[in-house]
């Protein structure tokens, strides 16, 4: 498995944040944001990987994370701050933010699972 | 927020099944697959929505659940087993499955989060 779409994650247990959103017309810089985003939070201490996909205005982005207490720190980092008032004002026409401790991760074909 | 993409969950705690995959190239009757699976999970106890995007091959499914059990139901179900079979022999170059549970929701833009 070598693409570079897929997150590579650890054994569980680790954390994910699902934001699921659907996106005001035209770019507004969007794109631009979105980069320096992925960039930037992928500096940040136990951040482990993303995995994002958008179709149609609609998108799936899935940040991995070590810990509650990183995914914390990175939505308190100023910067992101910022885009995240941002985003409520003219990115995001609605959105959905679920926080989540993984369990157990299965990957194939290649393993079976289990 | 109308938009029936998203799923409209409860308050947590539940559960996401986060589904990441890469696509082989063809259909192969996975599109009428997906639908019928996206109806029959619909249907099974414990279901609580599904959120799903796939582009340029990549796709990311997220679907949510009252609690594990309802998960492991729905993963052992005859007909859905025998899908699941034939993806990993013809549908999926690559999968990654992750089981979690959801600690914290938001949403916006209408609310700010808290």
């Amino acid at each position: 498995m070598t693409d570079e779409r897929f997150a590579r994650t650890p054994e569980p247990p680790f954390y994910a944040v699902i934001f699921s959103s659907i996106r005001t017309p035209g770019d507004r810089g969007y794109d631009a944001m979105a980069q320096r985003m992925t960039d930037l939070a992928a500096a940040q201490p136990g951040y482990l990987g993303v995995e994002s996909v958008r179709s149609e205005g609609f998108g799936i982005t899935v940040s991995y994370w070590t810990d509650p207490a990183a995914i914390r720190a990175w939505k308190e980092h100023a910067e992101h701050l910022l885009v995240q008032e941002r985003g409520r004002a003219d990115w995001y026409a609605h959105y959905e933010l679920r926080v989540a401790r993984v369990e157990r991760a299965y990957s194939g074909p290649e393993a079976t699972g289990g």
